[in-house]
């Protein structure tokens, strides 16, 4: 935890009560006393400091000066077939830590079925997974999501929409392939496939709505691996 | 397991029988069958294909032809302060599945001594880590790595060496550090800090023999997620 993140509805005249695992964290881990400052953050608001003005072993109470504005977002939709559970928690944070702020985990033929019925799923562990990613960061802006269980009514319905306006890429193994173009700043969507990668037909149908393949090279990097590697090479 | 590794003393008569996890692997995840072909290498030799010529609830014996050079390893000589035990895990599997060869984990200031003493640190566990990390991107080299135990004793004795010859960067957040240089294939020494960085003293004895600073940015990452960013933004 690089900065403790409050919502704003726990802020009363700038002062915050914790008494969750924020409050075990400052106590415990970073040995924070009173008189102490600490980096800060509101949800979805601006960060700064937060002074430590009270403390005994239940209940950390802060002020906090929040005015400066969160990092920039990095503008790349990603889309995402379900990464089995313990990928997906960890997938979360990372994508929340390197900014991206718009997500669409989607079904393909090699994502199980099971998958979607994990309680990693549920909106609360979700929204956990960000706010550790964003802690981790130092980032303020919840990431949002949107889960689409079924492939094809997502490539017919959601993605041309989805590409709008923006360089849409597939990252999939193909001789035909480019490499990655070199990093800037314009709007993408990205696409990157489950463990063994999307069939062919499931390819054929995102190139009909105009994807084009990129390549990662020749080694296979895990989904958790492809994400920090792919955002550094599209985004800087 | 994207391919499936093994060791040349395993090999006889270019025929191997697997009774550990790889067979299990085979057996349960891919579901193959006798007279199926997988990808398979041997242990720091060639890599290429394996037939399935026998198999049974208890084992299964491989016929190999592994006649191709495995991918070509990222010439940077990775220094990073020793993470916690589950961290460095993860590490050493993507460390391995990026293609580094060359890894010097390292005591510092904010590593916690009781680190050294993991499991995870004993080499029967770092060459496990390093195989799955291998098998996830089809590659054959297993990386070489050191313990340094001593930060000082590394900085004088062993980190000289270790430039000579190298572009020598350490990855550090400051106001100094420049932008990351383009990729490219220069040889190159990259340091990465423990979690909450490296104290001043440590970064200064480091600049002393010629290491440069360099920012990931403003966004603080995971050791995880900082080596998948850092070499594709080096090496590509």
């Amino acid at each position: 935890m690089n900065m403790c993140l409050v919502a704003q509805s726990e802020v009363h005249n700038s002062e915050v009560s914790l008494t969750d695992r924020r409050h075990l964290h400052l106590l415990k881990v970073l040995q924070a006393k009173q008189g102490d400052t600490i980096r800060a953050g509101l949800i979805n608001g601006n960060m700064g400091r937060a002074t430590i003005i009270e403390q005994t072993p239940l209940l950390s109470r802060l002020y906090l000066q929040c005015d400066c504005p969160p990092p920039p977002p990095v503008d790349i939709v990603l889309v995402l077939a379900l990464p089995r559970p313990q990928m997906l928690k960890r997938s979360l944070q990372s994508i929340a830590t390197l900014g991206i702020k718009q997500l669409h985990l989607i079904h393909s033929h090699r994502v199980e079925k099971s998958f979607w019925s994990s309680s990693a799923l549920q909106p609360s562990a979700i929204h956990e997974q960000f706010l550790l990613g964003l802690e981790q960061a130092c980032d303020t802006i919840l990431p949002n999501y949107h889960l689409h269980k079924d492939f094809k009514v997502f490539v017919d319905n959601a993605l041309p929409k989805l590409c709008d306006g923006r360089e849409a890429l597939l990252a999939h193994p193909n001789p035909t392939a480019r490499d990655l173009i070199a990093a800037n700043h314009q709007p993408r969507l990205l696409v990157t496939g489950p463990e063994g990668g999307f069939i062919d037909a499931e390819v054929q149908l995102m190139q009909a709505q105009g994807l084009q393949l990129i390549s990662l090279g020749q080694r296979i990097l895990k989904v958790e691996t492809a994400i920090p590697v792919l955002l550094a090479k599209l985004w800087q």
